[in-house]
């Protein structure tokens, strides 16, 4: 196809309205409900892709009356359990190197009994972001609550029965997150109507709609992971940089960093092979840093979720969480995800609006797909 | 805003991708259902923004069962009556000019008693397209059943449960269609979610999703309405080009057309003050006549409406109507029109679809708003 385009210099205008437009015929204060919707009230909000919170909507569920630190403890005692660790809370997040470029940086997945992770969310957050030692947080989003904390999982609805009836869908990963104050969430959207529930502490939602993908400065970004300087098994080979360190005899052999030691000491590799992954690199709450021509027009919503708080996240909102523990000094919640729908026009229109985004803001949004072609 | 965009020849790649994209998502075979839907069932449709009939959804109305052209006229009487009068069945249409020009040509609006509307679109029926006199069609979208056709409206619901339940409104009109198979309605889209109900003849709906605004070649096009070339009452003064007709003296007087004389001569005028409409000017039945580089990713819809059958026609769908008479030379059906939902996203994300749409085939989607500013 060619294509006389003289009027391209309007399509900025274009975007701009989509975002203006939306904002005015949408509130930027959520909605709140004191009991669960009907399967279709929840449609109704599911076909308008907005959010809702439902205030105890999940006050009277067996998590919410059992579950304290000793209790999680009790259940499920010394069972390792996966666990992201960072040096600063900030898993799945982009940092910014000192010559201005951009990193998509992964935590350090590792295993630990869970009694440990416990003792160990529970110490940082006594300590603060600034005091010692790195900050877990268990958020493998692999439908966790169904495998390694399968024991717990009878504490919770098998499903949320206004979403199964009317999304005709079982969910397709149901997750526990379990962390403390020290770790937020980047900002970033998923392919999933999430039912999210509160059950100790507080998470604080940053949440932005779909139609707002202009905004967000989405790029190609390397991906890394932190990974120990040093590795933890004494049996492990020397990394080449202690081998060659001169002040020692080849015969010489360091004691063997602990575990805990070794994640002390993490530092950012560079994935490899090498990839690039699109990444929201805006941040709402640092508004004038990374922003595009539109992000002046993002109308965020907040909602704090208390202990026993249900959020309707509807699917591809651009969301950032943080959080806050309870007295315990942890922050637990779960989370139901059902498969978006993929039939009907959101889908397809979401991607038009992030493409023709991405070709106004002079990306390609093709860039990183598999099949390039 | 100033841009840099180098990306910008990909545009047509985004919109064709949305065309695409869409047809590989949905089917173009309408879902078929055998009874009416639950509210909740309906809500699924509406939030795919996807149509559907129900075979025989309406058998049970008492219109079904005791509408015929006796028993129309019986209850209407000589009752006046909108009707819409034209020389090809072609109201509210696209008409090519010889200088290629096109035109949005309107019927010439009339009142007439039912009785003789009634016998004037069996008697058209009879002597087919191409027989002497106008083509009427009774189609005013005002609501006309709970106005001039409110005698007939006892023989209809007050609404569609299921829709009203579900979009929690009532309709904003529900019209009565009375015409014959010389009318055709041309391609265009309404603001409304559609229950369409077939009650005698049958009706042949094409169907185009919102997300193929890029394929009609939307226009914006000079508004026309079909007049009378003679005016008809013996009071009204002569046209000027009558008057200074030399072959007769000023005081001899022509005896005065009838009314029925004065439609067979209906003119096409430019409207006064001139008036650009914005219009579908593509048919996906003459596909290779003023098609855009998109339309050819078209995949229209098609589905016949048998006695009884109730179609959901979502909103902002491009719609094309043909229809046939029944044994009695007559075609007769209802709507009932919900207000879209215009929070959420859809409305604000079609807009988008058709602002790019527009811009990539070179032409402003603001003009001819009003606010052009
Ligand atoms: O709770 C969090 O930290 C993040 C939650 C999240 O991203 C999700 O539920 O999709
Ligand atoms: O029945 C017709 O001729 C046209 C119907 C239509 O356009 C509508 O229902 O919106």
């Amino acid at each position: 196809m060619t294509f006389n385009v003289p009027n391209m210099a309007k399509l900025p205008g274009a975007v701009r309205d989509l975002i203006v437009s939306y904002h005015e015929l949408n509130s930027t204060t959520i909605d709140e409900l004191h009991e669960e919707p009907s399967p279709l009230e929840f449609m109704r909000y599911v076909a308008r892709n907005r959010p809702f919170v439902v205030r105890k909507g999940a006050e009277s569920w067996t998590a919410r009356k059992v579950w304290n630190a000793k209790y999680l403890v009790d259940v499920m005692g010394r069972q390792l359990v996966n666990v992201a660790v960072t040096p600063h809370g900030n898993a799945d997040s982009v940092i910014e190197l000192e010559d201005d470029g951009l990193l998509f940086v992964k935590p350090y997945d590792t295993e630990e009994p869970f009694n440990k992770v416990l003792e160990k969310i529970q110490e940082k957050e006594r300590q603060g972001i600034d005091g010692p030692g790195p900050t877990r947080y268990a958020q493998t989003q692999n439908d966790n609550l169904r495998n390694e904390y399968m024991p717990l999982f009878s504490d919770l609805p098998k499903d949320i029965p206004f979403a199964r009836i009317a999304l005709e869908k079982s969910p397709d990963a149901i997750n526990l997150w379990l962390g403390n104050s020290c770790s937020i969430t980047a900002l970033h959207k998923d392919n999933y109507e999430n039912i999210y529930v509160q059950v100790l502490g507080e998470k604080h939602f940053t949440l932005l709609p779909p139609i707002e993908c202009a905004c967000v400065n989405e790029q190609l970004i390397p991906a890394a992971t932190y990974q120990p300087r040093e590795p933890a098994t004494p049996e492990s080979p020397r990394s080449p940089s202690a081998a060659s360190d001169n002040s020692m005899s080849s015969s010489q052999v360091r004691p063997a960093m602990t575990h805990d030691e070794v994640l002390d000491d993490l530092v950012v590799c560079l994935d490899e092979p090498e990839e690039n992954v699109p990444f929201a690199t805006w941040d709402p709450d640092v508004p004038s840093q990374r922003a595009t021509p539109f992000s002046q027009y993002s109308r965020a919503m907040r909602v704090t979720l208390n202990e026993g708080d249900m959020l309707y996240l509807p699917a591809l909102w651009y969301h950032k969480v943080a959080q806050s523990a309870s007295s315990e000094g942890i922050c637990c919640a779960v989370n139901y995800w059902y498969d978006v729908e993929f039939s009907g026009s959101f889908w397809p229109l979401c991607s038009l609006a992030r493409g023709v985004g991405l070709l106004t803001l002079g990306r390609d949004p093709r860039d990183g797909e598999e099949d390039d072609g």
